[in-house]
């Protein structure tokens, strides 16, 4: 049970720039609360709008209890609804990819048109008002081809981010693009601690081989802790970059999210384990493989890499106080020939080691903080952007419990 | 934790003739209000006499999470204790069914009469009272060979049921019958979704194949729906049983009950793939296999289907929110052998097909409402025992949550 | 949630001589209360020094939510921390045994002494005080070679403890053994119930076939339910051990512990399916393999036997209210080379057997104790030791809870 003075408390003791206190990554009340005042009201990554390419074409997710199908219409609009039918509440779309003229219940054969109205209800009374029980809208944001997901009644505003990350993505030409794999595991920790591994590279060295084949660890182009010859490297390809036109510096996201592009090592062109190209249909218009890759972060549950040849999208979604569902996607061009231009193990084992390798980091985090031990500790330098998220999540669950009311201050 | 207040607010937002709301199917509190306030006050189906037919014969239920044991005593009754020594409450019978001259604790032994007082307590004092502690006996009704249980204190009034159903079952003679099969199976949904599902047949014709064979889809004998086809079959049907002195009408059972017999459609006598008799050896004295079924339902945990050639038992017992035991009985007459005058197979496959397909309804009805865009719906005209279950239940949880007191109110 | 009034009210109705009310046995939430007034405070078995011989040498284990790491330093003390990184709080240590030189978190390697002190946390500011982020320890104590283990800030005193096991238990010099074999199962049962069904032998006869082929029944030397030959035994067996200066009489453990030599029956000298001897290495410096056995237990998690060839620790630590985790470990001289003085599947058997058997009766108790006919029955003479246990827990219930306050209880 929601316990709104509780968490009130919490976020006073919070200290910023540690990590958070306890309760926010173990207890099951807390994972409602997180439910509620941010996956109930943010804007979430949800899928890539090449996963529903013709009208009837559907993905399904669950968000919390909340099952949601997001679909392309008539028009080839993307719409998404609530997957739960207007009689009795049954989900209505079960499968995780479909296609679908109309939408029609299982249950008793509700029939919905592409745009949620309720076309049909067999047996119903003649005086039945069809028109009062279409299937609940959620708003939906499409970004380059990535569907963002709101479940709030009045959505925050997403223009600033829009605004701010097209100019990176939109070179790679995700409309362009078609799924070459996904995978989804369930990892042993709260997503917040899932969030917090990935907004750093501080574990990397001892973590991740096949990963740093490719990626720098440093985070920002002027990285204090970065050698002389990652100087080197950044100058040369920004100049490169900038001859082509990509945008490469830091967009200002504050702790909301991150977009920036950064050189891979030297001679590394790609998340593979020799660093060579995953495929050789390169996205766009590029003619260019060595581009390194755009980072892009946006609370609460995605980041994303985009390179000359391929996209990666993580989605992330809580289950419960200590479970995660982490979704990977790998996207390359939509003309790329499996077998051909790409081939899967290569284009994916990178980053199937490495979520497999944080998810154990992940859970083992997770069985460490739930210690009678265990109090929030500082962030290194090189771990700012979880200093970023904490702030963020903190600000978001300060505005769900409100402040307290003067009286309820006195009685405490 | 039970909220009584909570409980009560949900009933006043109730409406009826409409599913409920949300909490009532999906939270944790609220099963354990369910187990109190219904499994552990109701009459309850349990099972057949016909399963324990020998004094010192046993069978074993959970309700809620209190063991019972039923067994048949000496004198040849049928008794229910709560299977818990009172030594130092281990369980005593451990087998679903058995056969015991004495029940013995298998921790240390305490010996127990078949009438539930306590016989011998090795190593106790010698002035240890034996007569406190026998075991604690709960209620039982046979009816008709069907053995209902009640664990209230003083159990609710029978009687009407009794006498309303008894005309209808006892001709199928249900005491000179055996188990030919039974099956349990684990739903993932809430126990009201499954007798809900089992209360109309809105949903037969997308989703029963096998049952339609021989069930007409129609639940009263002048339901509007029912072309003149059917009006003609229950007119043929029913004047041949008011000459085999069978009744057919519906009884009033209000919300508790329901008895009445409905043809099949023309030409099936059973349910079996073919529509043809599952068991040569008709029941009772009965010589003509076209008898139709009574089907009979008892809030909150039982239907039944009585035919001419056998009977089928539905036992509906909560495990948790989202979790309920069904379990299914074929009964056949006690003479009837296998092989000979019956397949299992096909004796048994059209309904665990049916309990199959309700299973997956149920729980992809579950998992709809667990949504937050759930909003109870209208239920159709063919749904109306749904109003008359949910008024039942609502009344039970009434009970149970009282009127608030007037300080409460003043309070809230 | 810890609900203390409610603790207070029950603890009000605990009868003594009987078994405890329901909710001690099987509420979630009296197991948060059992994890925080009796296992976060009280010592508490955890392993024998023999198990890290070496410096580095450590083992791990969880009480309730609390990794614990348990190591051997490099003066060749024994201590324990908290297995929590002060960093994020990640798990540092993750096998259940190994050996280090210094403990490196696996997350971001940071590395601490073998005293728990931080030596290094790389990339971490220059002005970070690394004297403020050692490991959390928690207290040890080495009794004749056992590891007792205590996380309260202030332990209680446990000299009364040391000062009257230390006789009976040195002549057998569990410093000088080594683990021959150790196993951990999972009862489905409270903890209490794991523990009250080792503090008697009531329900041996019936359920231990195989222990009782060593094991006398009686748990006094005066026990009057034993026969006159067991009399005669106990006399002849305690004049040699006077002889031998090993003592036999019941230490006056009050509630917490209790320690006595009691003989094997006759001709019977260790837990083997025939009696005859485990090990051919004694222990010690016994040359006489018949020494019956030394049986100790420590309220709240362990009991032990001492025998002329071998050792048994049974460690008790509770995972929710209805499981619990029993580790056996089986100890035998240093020296005795196995396959040569010992076979593990010898050794073994009895209380492989024993512990399965013990498993089932604990499990069948906590279902029959779900029910709402469950009653708190009175414990038999032979059961003496249930009360003891009962009333220790009971005093440290009523420890954590407090008394209500004047207010409270005007309130109540």
């Amino acid at each position: 049970m929601i316990d709104r003075d509780h968490i009130r408390r919490l976020l006073t003791e919070r200290r910023e720039g540690f990590s958070l206190p306890q309760a926010f990554y173990v207890d099951e009340a807390m994972h409602e609360a997180d439910i509620k005042a941010v996956f109930e009201t943010e804007w979430l990554f949800a899928c890539s709008a090449c996963e529903i390419p013709k009208p009837g074409d559907y993905v399904t997710l669950e968000i919390g209890t909340n099952p949601v199908v997001i679909l392309r219409d008539r028009d080839g609009g993307i719409r998404a609804f609530h997957n739960s039918c207007r009689h009795r509440g049954s989900r209505i779309c079960a499968k995780a990819k479909g296609r679908a003229t109309r939408l029609v219940c299982p249950y008793h054969q509700w029939v919905y048109e592409l745009d949620g109205s309720l076309l049909n209800a067999r047996q119903m009374p003649a005086d039945f008002d069809r028109g009062g029980y279409g299937l609940k809208p959620a708003h939906v944001e499409v970004i380059c081809g990535i569907v963002y997901l709101c479940l709030a009644e009045t959505p925050p505003d997403i223009t600033r981010f829009r605004q701010a990350v097209t100019p990176y993505i939109a070179p790679h030409m995700p409309d362009r693009t078609k799924v070459a794999f996904e995978k989804t595991i369930i990892e042993e920790a709260n997503w917040k601690l899932v969030i917090e591994n990935n907004r750093e590279c501080y574990h990397c060295a001892a973590n991740h081989p096949e990963l740093l084949v490719s990626l720098v660890e440093f985070a920002l182009p002027d990285d204090p802790l970065g050698p002389a010859q990652f100087q080197e490297l950044i100058a040369r390809k920004t100049a490169k970059w900038d001859d082509l036109g990509l945008p490469h510096q830091p967009a200002d996201g504050g702790n909301e999210f991150r977009c920036i592009r950064l050189p891979f090592h030297e001679g590394a062109l790609s998340f593979t384990m020799d660093g060579g190209s995953a495929c050789n249909k390169l996205l766009g218009d590029f003619t260019d493989p060595d581009l390194g890759s755009v980072r892009m972060f946006r609370a609460p549950n995605n980041w994303n890499h985009f390179l000359a040849d391929h996209i990666i999208h993580f989605r992330v979604l809580p289950l419960s106080a200590g479970r995660t569902a982490l979704r990977t996607t790998w996207l390359v061009h939509e003309d790329a020939v499996e077998g051909v231009d790409y081939d899967i193990k290569r284009l994916t084992e990178v980053w199937t080691a490495t979520d497999a390798q944080d998810a154990e980091l992940a859970a083992v985090n997770h069985i460490g903080i739930r210690s009678m031990a265990y109090r929030p500790g500082p962030y290194s330098p090189s771990e700012f952007m979880l200093t970023h998220f904490t702030n963020w999540y903190a600000g978001k669950m300060q505005n769900f419990v409100g402040t307290p009311s003067p009286m309820r201050i006195a009685a405490e």
